[in-house]
């Protein structure tokens, strides 16, 4: 492919309820990135600061606009793919109703009318780590995104299975049956435990019992609102007992959640990413393994426990899978 | 079809612990069938005797011996399909080593070299009742045999899915972490709570702490030596207290796991099957229904719940259908 012309470009773009990720792809590596605030205004203000994440990141790449091909968007909520639209995000301004908003073509139109396509986030995420990260030698695997709440997706034989809409929820798998609220009002869930919604919920709750905890000093010495995954990494340094309760409540929970998967899909591997799950790293990953190795049916079969490899950049690659790239 | 001849006949095998069944399948429909004893003599005479079943079944459904096309075979243990042996079968007599035994090259040897296949006993199982029975509208099934343990298959985007071998365990994912002792030496899997063997177990347990049951009255007066499903349904007719209980656990634990999977898999159908589903019928699967509905995350799309359709046929048929009938 060297020759006169660099060759299309295809930038994928990882639309976030604080921010927005984007990635220019050239020859199935990132060429360019950039990162910018999701405006808070609603649903044209996102799409006009998508247009522009889209520019930035062909600049960062030496690209010029006419070189884009495609654009690809991972975006939370619930997507139809077909025709483009975004309904019920749980946290992205403009698209948090019912209606659905039409984001593919209103993207495609600030573009001048590049073709453009849409998924779910999270499987967006996991198909950028499954083509081209932690998850290219497998067929079988599911990634395991642990952030605000947690998400998953599946590859089986050598394809994201979505089953009848909305595979893929191992976040709302029950691993303790009457156990910890979830956020969808139903109790036991993984995501209960391992959410770090639901993980703030229970740390208020016991401080409120009258527990002690450095997370909420920590908290707002880093200027934050919400327990993010850097705060609760902060207080596992400074050895804080309820953040390690909670941590180890959140890792046996994952261990015994991820155990039944794997009992029933025998996978191949699995992939955990996410805000938390990329901030605690591999050593994470390996105390989940250690959690979820005794309760395994084949144990000398075990999936492999893989970090993800772009870490927070894997929605935006996976984005630019999507769109060809 | 219609003509001089009836055409080819294959016929399916279900070879079980206790009985060997047939079905001879003629254009995809049952044309003759036979049950008999399995000997509990070794290897070499369960290979005569899957012999004289498939000359019954034949002769049952009125066709010659120069008919039979191919022969299909579901057999409980570890199956290397390809190599067409058994190895580790629980329950198997001359199959219960780790070392493989050829019963694939046996069974078509005592058959004047017809081609034989073989596989899993649930797997086969769960074929038929996709390919022929209450799971032919679906995609995206899971099939799960309730019977001395509990047994699963997997059809997704259309195809069984293995992973990487084994898939399909739904006995053991895990319904209740520390909970009841599983026939695997691990704790709180569903297996513990629905499979027959575990549930006797309990029942031994309880009976030895003083609780009163009829479980062993009828299950001595029916002349048998284990809690059947049978015994099971009627000592529930007799409005047994203890029957009741642990019938209701399994009911509760099978609700509980498949709701876990139906979160993360989407599926359209569940068929449950196997020994104790089939005995206990459409109002068991009902109320596994009622204990799953509250968990589901996408509520307003349940999967259908049924009962397998050839119950304890379904094997056969669907060692039939392996073998291209």
């Amino acid at each position: 492919m060297e020759g006169g012309t660099l060759g299309t470009i295809t930038v994928g773009v990882d639309v976030g309820g604080t921010k927005i990720q984007s990635a220019a792809v050239r020859e199935k590596k990132v060429a360019g990135v950039h990162r910018l605030l999701t405006p808070l205004t609603g649903a044209k203000d996102v799409a006009a600061a998508i247009g522009e994440a889209v520019g930035k990141a062909l600049a960062d790449g030496g690209a010029q606009p006419t070189d884009l091909e495609a654009v690809g968007m991972g975006v939370p909520g619930a997507i139809d793919t077909e025709a483009g639209t975004v309904s019920s995000s749980p946290n992205l301004p403009g698209f948090q109703d019912a209606r659905p908003v039409a984001l593919g073509a209103m993207v495609s139109e600030a573009l001048g009318g590049v073709p453009v396509r849409l998924d779910n986030d999270v499987r967006v995420a996991i198909l950028g780590e499954w083509k081209r990260g932690a998850g290219r030698p497998y067929r079988n695997l599911l990634g395991v995104w642990v952030g605000t709440g947690v998400g998953g997706g599946l590859v089986l034989d050598g394809r994201l299975h979505d089953g009848q809409g909305a595979a893929g929820e191992i976040g709302h798998t029950i691993v303790k049956p009457g156990g910890r609220l979830c956020s969808d009002g139903r109790k036991g869930h993984l995501e209960a435990y391992a959410g770090r919604g639901q993980m703030e919920v229970e740390a208020r709750h016991r401080v409120k019992q009258g527990h002690k905890t450095e997370l909420f000093d920590i908290m707002e010495r880093k200027g934050r609102t919400r327990l993010s995954s850097g705060v609760w990494a902060a207080a596992l340094e400074k050895h804080d007992k309820m953040a390690r309760e909670l941590i180890d409540d959140a890792m046996w929970a994952l261990g015994t959640g991820l155990a039944s998967v794997q009992n029933l899909l025998a996978l191949e591997a699995i992939v955990i990413g996410g805000g938390l799950g990329d901030r605690l790293g591999p050593t994470f990953v390996q105390r989940i393994r250690d959690e979820m190795q005794p309760l395994l049916f084949v144990p000398d079969r075990p999936p492999a426990m893989l970090s993800s490899e772009f870490g927070d950049l894997s929605g935006a690659v996976g984005a630019a899978v999507l769109a060809g790239g």
